[in-house]
C-alpha cells in the first residue's frame, strides 16, 4: 500500500502519531507541530526541530551555489522555531555528501550556514558527515518561547480570522522560472528565502491562537491547523496575498498564480489564526486576513469566484511531509 | 581540492570547527564530541546529537529489514548520548524516502524505532518525510547528563589507562560475512548492535577521564580523544579484545580479525581512559586495558609483535565523520 492510499502525509502522521509512546511528563507538545514543545524552565519551553533538504527534490546544484543550500537549510529550520513563537539558539549540521566532494564545497556551504546562524545568532554545536549518492543537509535545531508566547497549530477557534504575512507564492513560481530558464524577480525568492522570525515574536506578542509556517503551501498549511485544531476554515481566493512580481512572473508561465500560493510552498511566511478582536493590533504589521474558521463538521473551503470548493492539499504533497 | 588531501575527517573537522562562531555562552562543549553540551540546569547538562544512516552506505536492503534500520538510528543516537556519561530522553526521527515507498516500510522501521526507543525510555517527539532516491534516517536526539558524571573525548590525562569495553570488530566482520554471503554469528552483531548505555553510566560513577563511543573503529576513536586531549598513545594490538566468533568468522574470510576492531566500527562499544587508582572499580565490569596515553609527542602508536607501528585511522574514513 501506498502513502498515498492512506490519505497522503495527514494519514501517515496520523498513522506515525498512534504507535508512538512517550516516556516523559516533560512532552508539552510532540508530532504534529512544527517543533516539539519540551518543559524547560519556570518562564520558557525548549523548542527541538528538524527538516532535511535532499538534492533534486529541494534543490538542484543547476540552480543553487553551496552557499544558497546551507542558507536555506537554516532558514528552513529557524522558521519552523519562528512558527512556535520561539527564537532559535543552537543548531547540529548533518552532511550526507558523495564521496569525491571538493572541500571547497563544504566551505561553501558551511558560509552560508555560517552567514544565516551569525544573522539569527544561532550556535553551531555539532554534527556528523556521511557519505551518499546525493547530498542532503539535515539540521535539527533548539529554541526557546516563553511559556505566555508559546504558538502551537492546534489552538485556532472557531470564529478565529485566519491570516497570512507577507506574501506567498514567490518561491514556488520563481522555481518554475528556473526549471523553464526564465528569468524574473522570484528567482530570487526561492533561491534566498527568509523566514519571518521578528514578525512572528510581534506576531505572539499581539495575541494569536495558532500558527504554522509556510513550508508546503497555503492549502497545506491551513489543513494542518484546522486537522490539529478540530475545525474547519472557509479561505477566501481572491484575499490570498502575491506580490505583483509573483502574478508577472506566473503570468510568463502561463500559469495562475494562485496554485503556487496554495500548493507551492517553501515561502516561509506565517499562516495564523487569532480572534476578531486582535485585528486592530495585528494589522500593524503587514498581515492578511485570508479566511475564518468554522465547525469541523463544514470542512475545509475554497471561496473562489464565488463558488465554494473543498480545499485539496495540492499535487506535491510528499515532497516534503513533517510529522 | 579533496577531503583527503586536508588529512581526511580529522582536517575538516579542524576547518569547519575554525569557521565556526558560538553567539551563547551555555555552550559548554560543542563540535568535536559525541554530543554538544549545554548548561541546562544547577544539577544536569542537556546533550545534543545527530547521527544518519544512508541506504548503500550505512546499510543495504539486501540485509537489513525496515525494523532494523530503525533500531540501529535509535542505537547508533544513544550510543552517542552514552559515550557522554548521558541518558537519552527525546528524539526527532528525519526520514528521506524513495517516492513509491511502501506504508509497510514506514510501518515496520517505525517499529524498530519504537522497540528501542521502549527500551531506552525515549520519546519519539517529531520528525518529518523527505523523498529522496535513497532511503536516510536522520534521528536528532535530546539527553542529559548530571554535570559530575560528563565524560568528554578531551579529558584523557598523560599516563591515563586507555580502556576498551565488551569486544570489537564484531560488527565490522558481520558485514563481511554478508557481503560475501557467508554465515556466521557476528552477523547478528552487525545488523542488531546494542549501545553500552547501562555500562556508561556505571563507567563515569567509577570515575574515567575521557570516553568514545565505537563508531568508526578503535583506531579513529583513540585518535579522537588525542586530538582533543592534546595527548598521543600507545595502544597494544594483542590486548584488543575479540570475541571467539569474531575471530573465526574473520578466519571465513582469510581477513585478520585486527584489522576489523581497528578499522570497522559501528560496535557501540565504549573506549575510554582513566587514571590507574581507577582500575580495580574499573574491572569489575568487561573492559580492557588496551593502552596508555602519552606525551603528544610521541604521536599514536600501536604495538604489534614487538614493533611500534603509527596507528592509521583506517580505509573507510568517510563512511561516517562526526564534526
Amino acid at each position: 500500500m501506498k502513502i498515498k492510499n492512506i490519505g497522503g502525509e495527514f494519514g501517515l502522521i496520523g498513522r506515525i502519531k498512534s504507535k508512538i509512546n512517550l516516556y516523559s511528563n516533560d512532552v508539552v507538545a510532540g508530532i504534529g507541530d512544527d517543533a516539539a514543545v519540551l518543559r524547560y524552565d519556570n518562564k520558557n519551553y525548549l523548542l527541538f526541530t528538524t527538516d532535511m533538504l535532499v538534492e533534486n527534490v529541494h534543490f538542484s546544484l543547476k540552480y543553487y551555489s553551496p552557499q544558497q543550500i546551507g542558507m536555506k537549510a537554516i532558514e528552513q529550520n529557524s522558521s519552523d522555531i519562528a512558527a512556535m513563537g520561539g527564537i532559535p539558539k543552537f543548531a547540529i549540521v548533518s552532511l550526507a555528501l558523495p564521496n569525491d566532494i571538493d572541500v571547497e564545497f563544504v566551505d561553501k556551504l558551511y558560509n552560508g550556514i555560517n552567514k544565516k546562524s551569525k544573522k539569527y545568532k544561532i550556535s553551531i554545536v555539532g554534527g556528523n558527515i556521511t557519505r551518499s549518492k546525493e547530498i542532503a543537509v539535515s539540521i535539527a535545531m533548539l529554541g526557546f518561547v516563553e511559556k505566555k508566547y508559546l504558538a502551537l497549530r492546534s489552538g485556532a477557534k472557531i470564529n478565529d480570522l485566519v491570516f497570512c504575512s507577507g506574501d506567498v507564492g514567490k518561491s514556488a513560481v520563481g522555481l518554475e522560472l528556473l526549471k523553464n530558464s526564465k528569468n524574473g524577480h522570484s528567482i530570487k525568492n526561492h533561491l534566498e528565502p527568509e523566514c519571518r522570525l521578528d514578525l512572528a515574536g510581534k506576531l505572539v506578542k499581539a495575541g494569536i491562537n495558532s500558527m504554522i509556517d509556510v513550508s508546503d503551501g497555503v492549502a497545506s498549511e491551513v489543513r494542518h491547523i484546522c486537522e490539529e485544531s478540530g475545525v474547519g476554515a472557509v479561505i477566501y481566493a481572491d484575499k490570498i496575498p502575491m506580490s505583483k512580481n509573483t502574478i508577472i512572473d506566473a503570468k510568463k508561465l502561463h500559469k495562475n498564480p494562485l496554485d503556487f500560493a496554495l500548493y507551492g510552498g517553501e515561502d516561509f511566511e506565517l499562516i495564523f489564526t487569532a480572534n476578531k478582536n486582535r485585528l486592530n493590533k495585528l494589522k500593524k504589521h503587514k498581515v492578511t486576513v485570508i479566511g475564518r474558521i468554522v465547525g469541523k463538521k463544514y470542512g475545509i473551503k475554497l471561496i473562489k469566484n464565488n463558488k465554494k470548493y473543498n480545499l485539496k492539499i495540492g499535487f506535491d504533497h510528499f515532497k516534503r511531509l513533517r510529522v
